[in-house]
């Protein structure tokens, strides 16, 4: 990790941008999986698939044979911490529904707003080295809250073309049971398109690697919606001088391990705490099964040193990062002032892996700088919000003169004319 | 309009299809525009509003004298018209904005979800033949109730260099100051990508033609957020046997008028009334300013005659459109099982003009059957929510074992490490 020892503003843009990456070859190669199957619906996938990930694989769904086997190849202690997050994940989500009232905005003019559920929802799951089952219950019970009652799920198959039991298990949980062995960007494009087996979803959630992220970007011009663009995770944490040291270094690999592009940054006012840090770091690394791959992140992150607290909150929102961890006295006082990041942890036992589990708030959350304007998957992401209108005869006699006036200012004469045959009618009929 | 009698739910998708429109050739255009402003910045701007707006402007600036003068050259009345259109979207995106509780999840585990103001809002708002004043209010409203401070505004000049007062006026009275004569997809890559003038934004909102829409479906990828993706404007209208046929024709032109793309739909279960409908249509449409727009608009329109209301409802679910007039008696009963839309209208003297300027409900929504996944632009769309938690040493000894048990199960073990880490430290605390 290099340390900057008090940059001046003026660097700060440079020091909060992320690794610029070309990603134009796996832009051309996912164009043509999305053709392919397009053109070739099942048949590309499971062709795409056998190349991909399981040379052997038949058939493309899950069966319910397959998913009653998984019940009895995840332990009791498994089963009971994912319940566990099931339950806090639905109280915080339950706490975002909301009904709105009837508002009468002029006499006789009465507008509200509702929230439907989405129809077809798409999750993806990663599979492979990380089996993700813990996305399915931040995906997964959003949804259902949200109202969506048609939800499949895609997930690769490892090389036997067989999906983690966790995964399974998780997901008959939630009640899902429809599950393709189907993994990368052909599943994007799948969920996009409809094959013969697979339903076209009306949007698409989850992680990916740089093929499923570029499929997701690509789609939306077919008219599916995503959850948001996606680009590798990131932490930042801001300690003062009484932050523990060994506690910061665990969160900074916590998020180094997720892959060799995601990055950490510690900012601080200490520069003796920052050096004990980083000494942290070193062992720690040293012991850890992904250690290759969270040295590589490592390398690429940094650590800045700046005059006080105040401005190390500034360096943050000018970073606005996925994760934020205020490893601060006054982390409360202080969070008041964060105005750009995912999700914010606050104090010294909020651990950055208690918000990916089981602590209740979403994992799926803003990278590479759109934490200033997206926000993460919440129930929202599950409804869009309709409007409505009931406007009596006393409403448009009250409004009706002033939308004249303002269509015919824009040169909208039909517009205009929709409320004078009304008011018209209202006249002739007293 | 051309007339589907009893079509089989088979056809409904060929139906519900909009117009193909190829765009490859405005889609390299608005590249080259992007490149060029990237390039050359303030210099780009000027040469490209010289040549294709304003052939004599000197400077992209409004003044405050303009401003001013702007105030003098509005009408008593129009203004009025505004004030009232303010007032009720004031009211009723006020009633949007809900503050959530803190929920504790477990013991020693709260966590609690805040609304923050995107900071830099770009606002797009049409010039020339149609200035959209009302959309200033439409987005600046919500904008501000958002709590958003640095909102900036680019609209067309016209051939003289002028902006329509209308849109001063109104922009003056949200108090927005920063306004530039700039249109088009450069308006769009100046608000993206920043110049010596134009400030780059976090988030660019408005209508604007297929240059300007291209312009923000490619910026996305610099990593601005848009309002949603757009496409010409529709309407669908479900009449029964009570229906006003001259309202519905007065509605469906109202529409029509927008663009000679705009699509408009009839859906009834009554196929005398469609005639009546079609010839009062006729009839409106011959006195009609913008009659050789709509003309266009209408031609490419659709009548569906279907056996029931409850078929043209679901017709309609599966068109979704922007917005959805239902001309019923029992237009609030009928309005439960809408499950696609933008903006509904109900009943005899709700028409979709209200909505355009000052009902109280946005104007701008979802197209192109964007309404199964996208709300119209509301408060929340100047948001983004921020999830906090707060975890104390209870709270981590309540699920640390949880997120252990479920990190590993995931093979992420540095993830597992942040909570051993502070577990052990806890019990050697003893």
């Amino acid at each position: 990790m290099y340390i900057n020892i008090y940059p001046n503003t003026s660097e700060w843009n440079t020091l909060t941008q992320r690794p610029y990456k070309d990603n134009s070859l796996v832009s051309e190669r996912v164009k043509e999986i999305i053709n392919s199957v397009k053109q070739n619906g099942d048949s590309a996938i499971l062709r795409l698939t056998k190349a991909l990930d399981a040379p052997s694989l038949e058939r493309i769904t899950v069966g319910l044979d397959e998913i009653e086997f998984s019940k009895t190849r995840v332990s009791v202690d498994l089963k009971n911490a994912i319940l566990l997050a099931k339950e806090n994940i639905t109280t915080f989500h339950t706490s975002q529904i909301k009904s709105e009232p009837k508002t009468e905005t002029s006499a006789g003019v009465t507008c509200w707003r509702k929230s439907v559920a989405i129809q077809k929802i798409g999750l993806y799951i990663p599979g492979g080295s990380a089996p993700l089952f813990s996305t399915i219950l931040m995906l997964g019970i959003p949804a259902q809250l949200g109202g969506c009652e048609d939800i499949i799920i895609c997930t690769p198959p490892d090389k036997q073309g067989n999906i983690d039991p966790a995964i399974l298990f998780t997901a008959d949980l939630l009640g899902i049971k429809t599950i393709y062995k189907v993994g990368g960007a052909q599943a994007i494009a799948a969920m996009s398109l409809g094959t013969e087996s697979i339903t076209k979803v009306d949007k698409i959630f989850g992680p990916g690697n740089q093929y499923v992220t570029e499929a997701k970007s690509q789609i939306q011009s077919l008219g599916v919606a995503i959850d948001m663009p996606a680009g590798p995770s990131e932490l930042l944490i801001i300690a003062d001088s009484n932050a523990t040291s060994s506690f910061v270094a665990a969160d900074l690999l916590s998020q180094a391990e997720h892959g060799p592009d995601s990055q950490v940054i510690l900012v601080t006012d200490q520069e003796e705490k920052a050096k004990q840090i980083l000494a942290e770091v070193t062992i720690q690394l040293s012991e850890l099964p992904r250690k290759s791959i969270a040295e590589k992140s490592i390398a690429n992150s940094r650590i800045i040193i700046l005059k006080d607290i105040e401005s190390c909150i500034q360096f943050s929102n000018v970073y606005a990062p996925e994760h934020l961890i205020l490893a601060l006295d006054n982390a409360e006082t202080y969070s008041e002032k964060i105005i750009n990041a995912g999700s914010v942890f606050l104090g010294r036992y909020s651990c950055e892996s208690a918000g990916d589990y089981a602590s209740g708030t979403n994992h799926t959350l803003p990278t590479n700088g759109y934490a200033k304007s997206y926000s993460g998957v919440s129930v929202d992401s599950f409804v869009k919000k309709i409007t409505f209108q009931n406007i009596t005869k006393k409403g448009i006699q009250n409004i009706g003169p002033s939308i004249e006036l303002m269509a015919a200012a824009e040169g909208l004469d039909a517009h205009k004319n929709a409320v004078t045959i009304r008011l018209n009618t209202i006249d002739n009929e007293r």
